[in-house]
């Protein structure tokens, strides 16, 4: 059995996935996750721990065609910067370096954003009503970040910062951001923005907001519009087919999903907004998916086709053979 | 001689150009101008009229090989919707169709803006240095919006509305917009914008302000914070290589350009502001350079490669040959 594996290495926890790639699509055959430990020698351990737990799950018989690597940094030539939530933060790590010693498959790195907008591609595929060639992920955890893919493409972008929107600007007389400007998006609608102005989860927020909490009130009114805003920013630039929200604040908070969903849907007389049709491109990701290494095991090698071809007579997106 | 023409309808000008393709690249060979009539029998009339007059400058020996028109509206499949500033706000007006009658060429329509983007791509390729495959056109006009080129290829979107960002809002509680929405970038950023609140040029607005006029200094910092705000999105939405700005406002006012390239100058504390530097991204599109018809005229055929490869010995893009 030839099989991809990613690794997707966030902040609290780091997701093993090994895919098998079969005809018209991709099947998940084994999972493994490890607690996350900050600084280049905890984030190599988590690595090495979960790579190492789904091989023995695994078993004997299995092959490693492709290893993938997500990342929270700006990833370039296989080297980490600027991953902040991993500790990471001086030196760039050369994780591809670090990752051959793993396995003798050829081993890529991206930004984990990126990969699970990869992967979220593949879910849609799997759906099979011909979507999942054209989107963005809107991913709302501890920042906020996009990862796009256009026409099949995955887009790095220039610098490899496409999708990089948690640092705009929302509203210039807005409380200072860590990152030395003020009113950025990501203070309003991240579950890290949420959890310096919430105690609580974001299920609670909208249930005191309802039952009229002012305060409760005046920071769901922040979120929702932040994150309506992220979506109106990702449409009306791109204007991808579909808009993949992912993250726990969202994808477990249904109360949150119909007020976002009402806010995109307030088109006042413009012929233009009901063109735009923001709203009909929302989609959530399942919480059980695993975009993000799943993503990361079927990112394109250098010698493959970007551009996956949909299926016709299954709709599900053929995954590509791995080596 | 085989030439393509292109014919760029704007609310105050309906400019023609016939571009010749040469090894290398493209040359402009000939151009006209007619005022713009509102309404579908004077668009159509303005479109007739500048095409007329190229071919009479070309003479007898021309021979069109495609005919591209740009148009200020949302487009599909050669039909034009939404072209408030012609006239045209009611029904689709099937201009493909109409087009055809004028020339057994064939006819491609765009978004006005798109094709300027696609024009913009040409000439920042024909500047040598191996710019114009990714890239974001951000016209300042009587509105404001931007066209994509993205790793080569013109980026329409599912829905023909990519770059559409001029009705994104930038400040909730800011004045109506005549689109239904309140504090829309376009009523800050854009030269119908500007007319609404200064009664001058833009050039006489930066010197009022540089003299002390609180009215100029409001209108000038909304102004230069809306057009960075717009370019910011551009570039940490879809982190293309260039932004080229274009539109009388911004390209004949020199401490305007200042302004901005200082605003995104700004970078705080921030590292990953000094990573995005997005004022080394923008490029100034030349007054005299018409990116509309030349972008319409190089429109990609449906059976041409979409992807104009950049020649290394060169620099220049090269066109494609015109059937």
């Amino acid at each position: 059995m030839s099989l991809r594996v990613g690794v997707d290495i966030g902040g609290t926890w780091v997701d093993a996935a090994a895919v098998e790639v079969v005809a018209g699509g991709h099947r998940v055959v084994a999972r493994q996750s490890v607690r996350s430990i900050r600084g280049p020698a905890g984030v190599l351990g988590g690595l090495r721990t979960a790579y190492g737990l789904l091989l023995e799950e695994l078993g004997t018989g299995a092959r490693v065609a492709a290893l993938g690597i997500g990342v929270p940094g700006i990833v370039s030539g296989g080297r980490v910067t600027h991953a902040v939530n991993l500790g990471l933060d001086g030196r760039p790590l050369d994780l591809a370096a670090e990752a051959a010693a793993l396995t003798s498959a050829p081993v890529l790195v991206e930004n984990d954003v990126k990969a699970a907008a990869w992967g979220a591609a593949h879910w849609l595929r799997s759906s099979g009503d011909g979507h999942g060639q054209d989107l963005a992920l809107l991913n709302v955890g501890t920042g906020l970040a996009a990862g796009l893919v256009l026409d099949g493409v995955l887009r790095r972008g220039d610098r490899g910062l496409a999708g990089e929107i948690g640092h705009l600007v929302t509203d210039r007389s807005g409380p200072p951001c860590p990152c030395g400007k003020q009113g950025c998006l990501e203070l309003y609608a991240s579950g890290g923005g949420l959890a310096r102005r919430w105690a609580g989860s974001a299920a609670e927020l909208m249930a005191a907001a309802a039952a009229g909490d002012p305060t409760a009130t005046g920071v769901r009114d922040d979120l929702v519009a932040g994150l309506a805003q992220a979506v109106r920013i990702l449409v009306q630039t791109t204007d991808v087919a579909d808009v993949v929200l992912a993250g726990g604040v969202v994808t477990s908070t249904p109360a949150l999903q119909e007020a976002l969903l009402a806010a995109l849907r307030d088109h006042g007389d413009s012929g233009f907004e009901q063109t735009l049709a923001v709203d009909e491109r929302v989609r959530w990701l399942p919480e059980d998916y695993p975009a993000g290494s799943v993503g990361a095991a079927l990112l394109p090698q250098p010698q493959e086709p970007v551009t996956p071809t949909t299926s016709p007579r299954t709709g599900v997106g053929t995954g590509r053979p791995g080596g």
